[in-house]
């Protein structure tokens, strides 16, 4: 048969990301470009005791039929959380659990963008939000990334000059791929823009909860007296991707559209998983466990800084980064990006290049992106040494 | 803010069994309008003992990332399942996990219509995937039910009539509502219309598994020598439903864009319930389990049946049903059918009007849905006495 595809996912392709993952899976690759969290910080003991827990004292919600919002105990407690710890869960607002803050991208974008609606992205971005608004026909627009977050220039511009914008989408913490934190003075500005546009924001915060070092900045929503700011939350990186949760905080008549989509879209997050979450946060020591993969992730990043200084500096240039699981390199000129990650890969270390993040896949990029979560120290060390020649 | 909605969510509006679920779960109201399966054939004992072993022997893979078709030998499982036992997975075809049969649904209308392109479903037909087509504002148009399955006259004047139409929503075995099963003869005629007229077929079977009387007939993507069905299966009715894990059978082509989809919606599916779901399949008696729930199934559906017969008839009529969790009653003339659904509430008996299953809500209806998987014995007997009178 000659299949008839929607127009929406005709471009539509699997991300660069995953096919080089797929090398990443072969026998002897260091995993510089996967985006995995540590393994090691895992709380697997714990998970494995609430578990048995669950399934001994309340077996029957864990494996019936749930809620499509989440389950009320766990939304409870990340709106008390959010609201105290970055106060980010405002009058007016409600929060929804979600298969990963992923589903928040995608709900957004198809709760609030008709085809050819326009969305600002930092460029360069993550590429799954970004592959999400495509899959809507979304018509990308991308803000060039400066160190202390998008060029405010560049976004006045862009809000002038196009047309039915729907929504601003900003990682202000630890951006993948660019390790770059907006800073506070940013941020207001973005979220006066945004206001003064009449444009929503849309907030991906996977990674501010595992900054390793130096100040925690609020989030864009706790400046949201006007709700206009969609909040995503993931426990992926401070517990289990694997568990697939999230959580969006958001305007209540925003919540209610984006509800509505996703009962048609899963009908309910694995709801094991949302007990998991739930009984994690709530009897557990979480701060003491924030504290743990935190010192993790400190060492494993101060080391592959401590080893590009070593082997690729000054031919390579970064961004330092204090928290999430990503380092920017950017390569001084005269070296070619694309044939710098095929030489990589041939050495057995895959990376990710840069244009995979643009906007326009196919606009020249002189940086790549290296993950130091995933590879053990020992990876590390080998693979920067084999980067470097 | 005055918030700006996509055209596609405008009219989008929460299930109506949604809102009756609501009062469910207030005490002392008996859950006919449920569609849950019953508690006590869920296999807690299994599932637990399986949940620890994966934990004690291999936690990171049950918590890390994991790839977006799904847990690979759960797929090669499943795979050989559809093929020796219902060949229905054939040459060029393709099988990934999804989250839930739900996101089947979802993605094969994201996949396959453009906003405006029709979809023919079965009237009345499961509100769940009406409002996932419907969310992508695809047209729906109802083909009338016989108690063998759709009217194919009307379904080839459709074809003729309709421009723009996608494919064909059917559920075949113990259709959700009307618990009816479509023939073979039918099954057969509704693939060469489809081929004829060069659409595809979206077949559903969460129920298939749970025919508890009568002889299997073959699904429809046992027939499908052209490539033009995709096949949603379900762990819900025969595990469990709050792990949300299903499959979807497809031309690997159509697969392939599904699973890009798949990627930027939730990028994969809870994979310790990929696990235990493989691990149940693979390390105990799975048989076995099918013939106890089916036990369990054509206990309740019987006494049901016994009840109806005795309180209800004559002033509704059923059709008997041989597998699945729901009969669909029809009142008879001169009874109105939003009355007596008010009515039974306020005696604390919830039943799913009729209408909320229709592709037009506002048109009349004499019918009402009942489920008898989610009340206990008792409940069903005083349910019905009650709802007889």
């Amino acid at each position: 048969m000659n299949y008839h595809f929607a127009d929406r996912v005709l471009t539509l392709q699997p991300s660069a990301i995953r096919e080089i993952l797929k090398f990443t899976s072969f026998p002897g690759i260091i995993p510089f470009a996967a985006g995995n969290p540590a393994p090691e910080a895992f709380p697997v003991a714990q998970i494995a005791e609430i578990t048995a827990n669950i399934f001994r004292e309340r077996p029957v919600e864990a494996l019936q039929y749930s809620v499509t919002e989440g389950y009320m105990p766990l939304r409870d407690r990340l709106k008390r959380h959010m609201a105290e710890k970055h106060g980010a869960f405002r009058r007016g607002d409600e929060l929804i659990i979600t298969s990963g803050a992923q589903q928040v991208m995608e709900l957004t974008a198809k709760t609030l963008c008709n085809e050819g609606d326009v969305i600002l992205c930092e460029a360069p971005s993550f590429i799954g939000s970004l592959n999400a608004f495509r899959s809507f026909n979304a018509r990308l627009c991308g803000i060039p990334l400066q160190p202390d977050g998008m060029d405010l220039e560049a976004l006045k511009t862009a809000l002038q000059r196009e047309k039915n914008v729907r929504f601003i989408y900003v990682i202000p913490n630890f951006q993948n791929p660019a390790g770059i934190t907006t800073s506070l003075e940013k941020r207001r500005e973005i979220y006066r823009l945004a206001k003064r546009f009449d444009v929503m924001i849309l907030e991906d915060n996977p990674y501010g909860d595992i900054r390793f070092s130096g100040e925690d900045i609020p989030p864009i929503k706790s400046l949201d007296e006007d709700g206009i700011v969609v909040y995503a939350g993931s426990f992926s990186k401070i517990l289990s991707p694997g568990m697939r949760v999230g959580w969006c905080v958001a305007p209540a008549e925003v919540c209610a559209k984006i509800i509505v989509c996703k009962q048609v879209s899963d009908v309910h997050s694995n709801i094991l998983a949302q007990l998991i979450a739930d009984e994690f946060m709530g009897k557990t020591d979480f701060q003491g466990h924030l504290t743990r993969i935190r010192d993790i992730y400190r060492r494993k990043a101060t080391l592959a800084m401590k080893l590009i200084d070593r082997h690729l500096c000054p031919r390579v240039s970064y961004n330092p980064v204090e928290g999430g699981l990503f380092i920017w390199c950017k390569l001084s000129e005269g070296i070619n990006m694309p044939d710098f990650c095929r030489k990589a890969l041939e050495n057995r270390i895959a990376v990710v290049p840069g244009n995979a993040f643009l906007v326009d896949e196919s606009e020249p990029c002189d940086s790549f992106r290296i993950n130091f979560s995933t590879p053990t120290e020992k990876q590390l060390i080998v693979g920067m040494e084999v980067l470097g020649k």
